[in-house]
């Protein structure tokens, strides 16, 4: 039978192609988005191909398919001698464009109908609000610089030995370690990390202890989820690791911030509060601060939690860094009551993005961690664990830690030996035993502010200690003042030049 | 002075060492023991160093460097011309290991001291509660063996190319890419993801609406726990994705199973309840029953959330694979207010392990999601992404997920074609338009368990369809029973070779 004339209803005049892409695709979206809209109402005859084509120039074919997509999923239907009608389909949920949200400027693509809501739009759950109020700063863009916090000489990674132990994985990989993984991680890897704990930190733990997580974070996040409900009271050093904070605060936990002296955080204070069910520290390099916790604090700690049946979270993000005197017991060591969760990372040995770490777990809370992390992710990427083992299981792991023992140690030298002598409101170096970073006070929020910005103008990374403390920490903004400094991202020449124009130009902005 | 002999108070008969280990670190050890569980008491005077060394016949250095240890952790002090001696410490938290918790069975280890609780000495807070109660199965063990289910054609993977490219990364690697990375995820990646999807789904989705995520169930658990509030309904398919139905219920949500009908989920059951905030769905090829969701389905779905501001989670898992007929839209693709969060996964393509994802989200929630993914676990591992984003950049990836299209497709022949017909109780065989699986109905759950059992008898491995749907589904048990079979993880002679044991093996059962 002989084509119908263009429909009435039916114009095609809006249409317009784009002739260097897909013509049938974008002809299927008009035609979708226009039924989806109203503009093509249920029951509306669509033109003839041949007609169609003619009428926008295109070839029939292209055409053809967009029907035959459009007609595949219902859009339009076919009565038999009588052509093409758009199908009768539930109420539009769409009534008209006229009334779709406007894009959120910065989300609208040209050309391209992308679903958009405006933020006012969206119901705020708890959880949303809750991520709002505490999420992490953007991390620092660009290479490492002199003086960034929380990066190993990871310059000095034998990247050579991982390429290779990594093609040696993926050249003939065993099949079954493709399917879905263990949830607590890699047996191998776990055997592995359980042995270097026993012998580097004198932590008598085994291979079922620990749950491999991608990197402290996770470990930190997971004991949040796990062990802390909505309102439950955390206690966390201040100043400190505010990224752990976030992760309590996300759980919903309210942070108590706990003050810290030159042994550590402040048991008292701890037991003076009442109400914590769980206090995260940092013993072997508080963080920021630097301060080793004394063995009598670790041991009020251990007894604090007994006593409440209260959570430790022993964060031992960069134990691997002592330089003198020898290292304390970790609190996990001393722990017999199972109250000690312990936190490490390969992320401050290796690289922080390989996001490879574990928790030490208390025997009786291995299943429901290992339970939560297969609801989470099933399990932790599997050539990361299996690569890692294989490092350690032939000898290159240790061989790294000492190297970069070394390496960040000579880095700490040149710091403080370059280090610019009386500048005016900054307050005497400390002491670096321990870790790749070091705090110096300085005496007010302005100076720290001044300091900082003129570094930023040399191209110097400086951290400002007042970004560490809780937002309602009970001293005053001046005392909340200091520099925060990773010694250990950039070789020793490029410490010494960043401290020559760091010197420079603080002695000029005085 | 003259050391003088061994003090009454210390007796060092307990000490067994075992000369094939590290003797002063035995040593180490049980001092430092004893001092904790006041064994050693505070103020007790410890032996010389070589009186100690001849007592238990080991060398004086031993003795010398387990000292030293105890020294600098603080467990001994000296006192000038005068000896070595415990040092004072806060109260003992461990009065006499009398008292100490006895290990469950399977967590001592010979010799070494695991801090060890009972499991009912664990305080159980909602969320460990939440995680007893709704943990996943432990994944099948040994190679993939048909007709395991959620398993692709993984041995067709070009493994080759993609050692070549994990080497090509980690040889000469970017420094600032292994420094903190984008929570988002890596750009390249998703604005290849966000091309693939435009191109092989018609979603018109930009890169800036993408977060990568370490596998769909990832993907999934992050829905839950960021529009998920404790005590909110959550409707997920009966049958469905039990995974899911975890990841919300860990989250604090309250499950609806709603039934499943030919044209998928059964929104006016959804509609009736009144109380959903989100409904969890897999239009493109329901899990497990393989029903495609109608268009009219679709948007009776899409009008639902718009009525009732409630989110969509749509789990495409297994997208790639449609043998008949066109794809239809996906809901993310039709849906114009912003209800939809699209759940994408490599592991269907690739293989499981890889645990590599996205989600596809409204604009409105992109910030909130990777906020919450910073805190979580700061971001994916950096060289899967970059690795991936290469294999797609090089074409690889779109030929390979024809070339697993293929596989599947043959590997479905040849189970639609050997299925042993007739077996008494099994139902018709499905057409199987779509996916990895097909689900056979029988008539009884006496028949699964029997059929299931006489197939493992004979190494085939077959899922009981019971084990898909709520505990509280209000059909009958028999109704729920049937066999869920994957074709896609072995080659078509095992499938053959599989089905003729199965065959010999069920008309014997009978």
């Amino acid at each position: 039978m002989k084509d119908a004339p263009l429909s009435l209803s039916f114009n095609p005049a809006g249409i317009e192609l784009d002739r260097r892409q897909g013509l049938s695709r974008q002809l299927y979206q008009a035609l979708r988005v226009r039924v989806l809209d109203g503009r093509l109402a249920s029951g509306t005859r669509l033109p003839a191909s041949r007609d169609l084509a003619a009428a926008l120039a295109i070839s029939r074919n292209s055409v053809v398919r967009a029907y035959d997509q459009l007609y595949a999923e219902g859009f339009i239907e076919g009565r038999v001698g009588d052509g093409t009608y758009v199908a009768q389909l539930p109420q539009a949920p769409f009534p008209g464009s006229k009334t779709a949200p406007k894009a959120p400027p910065g989300t609208s693509l040209k050309g391209l109908d992308v679903p958009v809501l405006a933020a006012g739009q969206v119901a705020r759950s708890g959880a949303l609000a809750r991520v709002e109020n505490n999420h992490l700063p953007t991390p620092p863009s660009g290479p490492p610089r002199a003086f960034r916090v929380g990066v190993p000489a990871f310059d000095l990674f034998p990247f050579e030995v991982w390429a290779k132990l990594n093609a040696a994985f993926w050249r003939k990989p065993d099949l079954q370690q493709l399917c879905y993984g263990a949830p607590q991680g890699d047996a191998r890897l776990r055997g592995m990390i359980a042995a270097y704990l026993r012998s580097s930190r004198g932590m008598q733990c085994t291979a079922e202890q620990i749950v491999v997580t991608s990197g402290a974070q996770q470990g930190i996040s997971l004991c949040a989820q796990l062990l802390v409900e909505p309102g439950d009271g955390v206690a966390v050093e201040n100043p400190g690791y505010r990224a752990a904070g976030h992760a309590f605060a996300v759980a919903g936990g309210r942070l108590h911030g706990i003050a810290v002296d030159s042994e550590g955080i402040d048991c008292s204070e701890l037991a003076r509060l009442g109400d914590c069910r769980l206090a995260y520290v940092t013993p072997s390099h508080q963080y920021p601060l630097g301060v080793v916790m004394s063995l009598a604090r670790r041991l009020e700690l251990l007894a604090w939690a007994e006593r409440n049946q209260g959570w430790i979270v022993e964060d031992d993000y960069d134990g691997e860094y002592r330089y003198s005197g020898a290292p304390l017991a970790p609190l996990a060591a001393l722990d017999r009551h199972g109250r000690v969760l312990y936190v490490g990372t390969f992320g401050k040995v290796a690289f922080p993005a390989l996001r490879l770490g574990y928790l030490v777990l208390p025997p009786a809370l291995v299943e429901a961690f290992a339970q939560r992390r297969a609801v989470d992710v099933r399990h932790s990427e599997v050539s990361t664990q299996a690569v890692m083992a294989e490092f350690m299981a032939a000898g290159h792991f240790q061989r790294h830690v000492r190297r970069m023992r070394r390496a960040a140690l000579s880095r700490r030298n040149t710091l403080l030996a370059n280090w610019p002598a009386d500048i005016a409101g900054v307050g005497h170096l400390p002491s670096v035993a321990a870790g790749l970073h070091m705090t110096v006070m300085v005496d007010s929020l302005a100076r720290e502010r001044e300091l900082i910005e003129a570094a930023s103008s040399v191209d110097v990374e400086i951290n400002g200690l007042s970004s560490y403390w809780l937002a309602d920490s009970n001293n005053t903004p001046d005392q909340r003042a200091g520099l925060v400094l990773g010694f250990a991202a950039v070789p020793e020449e490029a410490i010494s030049a960043a401290l020559e124009r760091l010197e420079k130009v603080w002695r000029r902005t005085r």
